[in-house]
């Protein structure tokens, strides 16, 4: 029609109540992006610690804060759970219970097999409302005072909706994090974990492994001592949030212990390539994985330069 | 004695002719440090290509150029051997039987045990006069053009004398190193390659092992697009020179495997920590790097600042 905006699937529709459940840098990020571009009028911010919220408040990531979740999952129009996974038990029977029959709820867990299995367990009726998210976003901050409009621009976002979620509401969420400049692939819970399993939990071990086992060797100090710039970025992850790590490890762990175990595999075999000095084998693996790194590193560039 | 420089031990005395063999960064530098603090006063550059020796003749690395290792050797006050270990079976007994009477010679090798196993075997008459050493500087960009007289600036250099060494000539070399700016330590070969097999060969076995491990995946493409920039830092020593690495872990390889080991076991552990949900014990293990990690971090930056 002359005079209105064509109104085609995936196209951001207008949310009237966004609650964030958990205004940290995820959730008060999202709430910031969408603000931003105008699509949402009112946010309700929901969490257990009155200080964190304030600080929303004065930054101005929500319009209205609480604590109690029943009172603002009635007023959602759109629902997004940022808060730690272990929180969901107490949530999502809420959510079946209070949620508007019209509203959507999203979520940004790290690992999506749990998230979907507590969901099949607590939001039985309302499955067809519920599209799993994940973004993609670097966590070196944290809390509401960390959000920021830009920080899911260029960066992934993968959903993984489930056979009974409604495809509008697959199309509404993905619309919305387009808008907050994210690119969204559709993938299943399965895919999910095993992927992010790979590619960032596995390193996470590792790492970790690396800088535990030296410190609580006798003479750790020294070793230290003589660690450079290699070691510095090989444990950069080591430093990471302890708790969160614990969760997200216990959360995928399936996943994680089929990847450590294929490590562990690969590692067995570098150690037969070197027991035997078998230079050339060597050299093989190290070459294809400076290859397969440095052009993973191409592309990435590239497309963070979009 | 009024009117003259004080004579104290490890006070750097200047090197008539220094001799460079292999002018990349590690010698280059070197070359480029002693000449700019007016302690060396002719440097011959010794390699195997012309387009290199032109390039630090050109660039003031060196003042004279040769591809003979014999007729170099015959003019060294001090000699650096700064080419790839490789080249010491043909080196050093040119070394042992060209040698000025008075002259020192040192290396710049990244192991110890191996160097020092080639010197007893080659240098068998001069053993007095051989200083080994690991000069510890990123090897990011190589060849001439990229030696920098800062190089050495706050970095550790180790060295390892031998009990046959003249402790003059390990004064000697040590008072240059420190004119260079460097941080210099003593230890013994076996303890050195220790460290570093732990703090530099291992997390680079483990980073190229990760990668190869991923690209050799037949989806191994949909993996890598989810990687993010922990995944980034984690392997960029998996872009190292794969010929390079392949030396060195075949150079220590007994320490190597040792460490390879040693972290297999620490796998094994955090492997069963999983498998049983053990997730107090998990988190100690991440609690325990982080602190660590985050202490070294600290340290490390002080030491960088001073």
């Amino acid at each position: 029609m002359p005079g209105t905006t064509p109104n085609f699937s995936g196209s951001p529709r207008v949310v009237n109540t966004l609650v964030v459940m958990g205004v940290g840098l995820i959730g008060g990020s999202y709430a910031l992006a969408l603000k931003q571009a105008g699509l949402v009028k009112h946010v309700i911010g929901v969490g257990r610690s009155m200080a964190n919220l304030e600080d929303a408040l004065a930054h101005g990531i929500v319009d209205e804060v609480t604590t109690d979740p029943q009172y603002a999952i009635q007023k959602a129009d759109l629902l997004m759970l940022a808060t730690p996974v272990g929180q969901l038990d107490t949530i999502l029977p809420l959510v079946e219970r209070y949620l508007p029959a019209h509203a959507m709820v999203t979520d940004a867990g790290s690992t999506k097999g749990n998230v979907v299995a507590l969901a099949r367990q607590h939001l039985k009726t309302r499955l067809s409302a519920f599209v799993p998210g994940h973004p993609i976003a670097g966590a070196e901050f944290s809390g509401a005072k960390a959000a920021k409009p830009d920080l899911y621009r260029k960066k992934h976002v993968v959903i993984t909706p489930l056979a009974e979620t409604d495809p509008e509401a697959v199309l509404a969420v993905k619309a919305l994090w387009e808008v907050c400049g994210a690119d969204v692939r559709e993938m299943t819970p399965d895919l999910h974990d095993r992927i992010f399993a790979a590619v960032s939990h596995l390193p996470h071990v590792l790492s970790f492994a690396l800088v535990e086992a030296l410190a609580s060797r006798e003479n750790g100090s020294v070793f230290f001592d003589f660690a450079a710039s290699g070691f510095r970025d090989f444990t950069r992850i080591a430093s990471s949030h302890p708790e969160m790590w614990r969760d997200i490890c216990l959360a995928n762990k399936q996943a994680l212990l089929a990847e450590l175990n294929e490590y562990r595999h690969q590692l067995d075999r570098l150690a037969d390539l070197l027991a035997s000095s078998d230079g050339e084998a060597l050299e093989q693996v190290f070459l294809t994985a400076r290859e397969a790194r440095n052009a993973w590193l191409q592309k990435r560039q590239a497309s963070l330069q979009v």
